[in-house]
């Protein structure tokens, strides 16, 4: 049975006879479910009865269900009502839309609304560079996403992928102030997200791409960074990629690897795979071997798709064929961002000595963690119940706030590995080892730091002449 | 020269002699320009100078010149620096996009986004009205234009149109807690808009559209009102035709005539023309004269734009033809949605005893309404510096907190009319009188008695049984 966690928090409240006893006969019940009980809050107390929440994390909706039913087992307890807390701080939405500026009196609207408004619409209108000054432009992004590759749920729809965006917004403004606007398309036909994302564009100072489908996520991303004077940003791609690149540059801190050197194995060549690839590219690693569900990816095969051609080009230098446990002999390094338990022990132990594996398909990882760290130096997953969690929230709001503190019309690949070092920069010394190698979500320090470094990248791009 | 406004409001700063008389000499300096001074704040005091921030209303940005050359020609004076207040307060935007919880740890974030949100996710896929309740759709709308009609200005494109929908989305916010948000595309085609907002509807409970020119609003609002699930509402047309009626049901309660009775003409068969007409004659309005740049619409004409067929078919019963003039003479009402001065004193003279004159042009009405004001009983305009405002601000808030609560699919023609009933009434008997119409944009009743109207209309609408 999986762990109990907060996402599953329920609060029963139940009709108990009045006294100690029944209080503790209820935490027993709970914790034989397996049940985490966080609190036991007495309502009301009368002579003969009370009202008390039980509020635990559970594993499941199965497991409220056993839950439920054991605490109405206890003598003399009734259940009068299950709230799901998951589902209570949804209700109604995360996110508000809040002036500003307060409009009390006529003053107030003469000068945000009409008639002064129209001043600073003329202005715009003349010289459409101020609408970065003068609008939300200045702070906004869009959140856009058309519900095709939703967590690990898949195709769930524009409607169903809007409390995922609303909360992704809300750790736009949270860690970083950046107002983030969930963008959820009703189509999910290539031309016309390009076509409506331009549209959008005028508002916005940066589009964060999300849980867009591969290979149409490639197509989206690379027109709309053509055809667009904002930056583009697919976090799925480039976020993952970042985290991870900052997460081997702490992994190989810990087992004194040079990034030159190392031998890298890439399980998965969807969305994230593609990126994770090219961005240890440019950060130096030469030996990079990928597989996909049909194997190897190797140039002699044919390869109709133009990413998967770019990476048989691109990768595995001695043209290897097979499995991924034939990618995986001898490497450094596995990177997985694939499938549950595509990797084995067996695996980890073919591969160099003080391996490095990051296994990151969730909720499930390629392989148990507990059985990689046997035969591996570091390892890494996805999850939060593991250390060394490869989660993207460590990069995107820090690149967006710097995105938008630069006024950058594009994100480079410079930026990205700037962005990367300033995550990995994050753990000192001291701090570093086999269970640390990447910061807290919860540190607020590395989020100003990778918003400095795309400014400064941003500005030292900018001092470039053209043409070099 | 126009009034001074707090629209052209500006903090002069200026290094002055120490001493009284400087003051006063720039009040006196300023005073002879025509500006309002509305603060002098001594800024810094030092034994031989002071920095002063003089603060005025002005007409126009000549006049912010001819005030800042009127200040510094004063002895000793030196201008250091001139804020425009209106820009001041537009800098970087009016809105934010603010979570309503704070993802202080790890619990926080396994409920609000990831693990936790998957069950919400889930539970959205499977059953989509739960969007409704789980999702910002319960409490937002899209204020969506393509900048071609903006204010007085016309087609300034989306980027310029952006401070007007910020400043709309706050006190969408402010006077009715909606969260609305601006949607200011980047296209001119009906298709490509009618597109792009269905595909943008999943994370909405409403339209409203905005500054759209006509005729292609008229299709946008028809083809969206017939193909979304959420209430479309084109505030030019019936923003304005509600707050219309809601003035004309207070007008003829001040000159004691019925509405079946009166003869209206109307100037101007745009977008907010039509809409009035409309409403009109679902509040039992049969006498209709309306007539446009090329005089009266009457039903001989040719009409290839539908919607001016629609009024010739259904206005004008004796078939009148020639210009406004000919409209107005014998009228009871006069409504001008049109241009400046296209209404004579002789033509208000010519109008029924107790005329009532509604100049609603923008910022220049058809006919001065000091003038009209010496012919007809009761007078109104569009701009706050007359009594009688006719000001939209005083419907669509309410209008969208009645039918987000409602969680109503469609907007009718009995809630526009049960929205102007609701404006009426919050002018007693007692207030009641030829300067007061219509209540103060301030007044907060009227927003909740508005609400509530559309509420109590919707639920009446659905307890009907279907097929009647």
């Amino acid at each position: 049975m999986a762990t109990p966690s907060p996402g599953y928090s329920v609060t029963i409240r139940l009709k108990t006879p009045s006294g100690y006893t029944v209080t503790s006969e209820l935490v027993a019940a709970a914790g034989a479910t397996g049940a985490q009980i966080t609190a036991v809050d007495v309502v009301e107390s009368h002579p003969e009865s009370m009202v008390v929440d039980v509020t635990a994390n559970t594993s499941s909706p199965a497991h409220v269900e056993e839950l439920t039913a054991a605490l109405g087992a206890v003598s003399g307890v009734e259940v009068e009502h299950v709230s799901d807390r998951t589902f209570l701080i949804h209700l109604g939405g995360k996110l508000e839309v809040v002036p500003k500026l307060e409009l009390r009196n006529r003053d107030d609207l003469s000068r945000a609304y009409t008639p002064g408004v129209a001043r600073v619409s003329k202005a715009i209108a003349e010289d459409k560079a101020l609408a970065r000054n003068l609008t939300i432009k200045r702070n906004t992004i869009a959140v856009v996403t058309d519900g095709t590759a939703v967590l690990g749920l898949g195709d769930i729809g524009p409607e169903a992928a809007l409390p995922v965006m609303e909360g992704k917004a809300a750790l736009f403004k949270q860690f970083a102030d950046v107002d983030a606007w969930p963008v959820c398309l009703d189509t999910k036909d290539t031309d016309e997200i390009v076509m409506i994302v331009k549209a959008l564009a005028p508002a916005y100072g940066g589009v964060n791409l999300e849980d867009i489908s591969a290979p149409r996520c490639f197509e989206i991303e690379a027109r709309l960074r053509e055809e667009l004077d904002i930056p583009v940003f697919h976090d799925d791609q480039h976020g993952t990629a970042i985290v991870v690149l900052a997460a081997l540059n702490n992994a190989l801190r810990v087992v004194g690897k040079r990034i030159e050197d190392i031998r890298v194995a890439v399980s998965g060549v969807g969305a994230a795979g593609n990126a994770i690839i090219q961005l240890l590219q440019a950060s130096g690693v030469t030996h990079i071997v990928a597989a996909g569900r049909a194997g190897i990816v190797a140039r002699d095969h044919e390869h109709t798709d133009p990413h998967r051609k770019s990476i048989a080009e691109t990768t595995n230098p001695d043209n290897l064929t097979g499995t991924l446990s034939d990618a995986v002999r001898g490497a450094d390094v596995f990177i997985g961002v694939s499938a549950p338990d595509v990797l084995t022990a067996e695996d980890v132990q073919s591969m160099a000595s003080d391996a490095i594996v990051f296994a990151l398909a969730n909720p499930d990882p390629e392989i148990d963690p507990a059985i990689a760290g046997q035969y591996a130096a570091v390892v890494a997953t996805g999850r939060s119940d593991y250390p060394n969690q490869i989660n993207n929230v460590l990069a995107f709001p820090g690149i967006f706030r710097g995105l938008l503190d630069a006024g950058a019309s594009e994100i480079t690949s410079d930026m990205l590995v700037a962005a990367a070092a300033a995550i990995s920069k994050n753990v000192s010394d001291d701090e570093l080892n086999p269970s640390f190698i990447i910061p807290s979500v919860f540190d607020r320090a590395v989020t100003r730091d990778v918003a400095e470094a795309i400014v400064e990248t941003a500005r030292a791009a900018e001092a470039v002449p053209v043409g070099n």
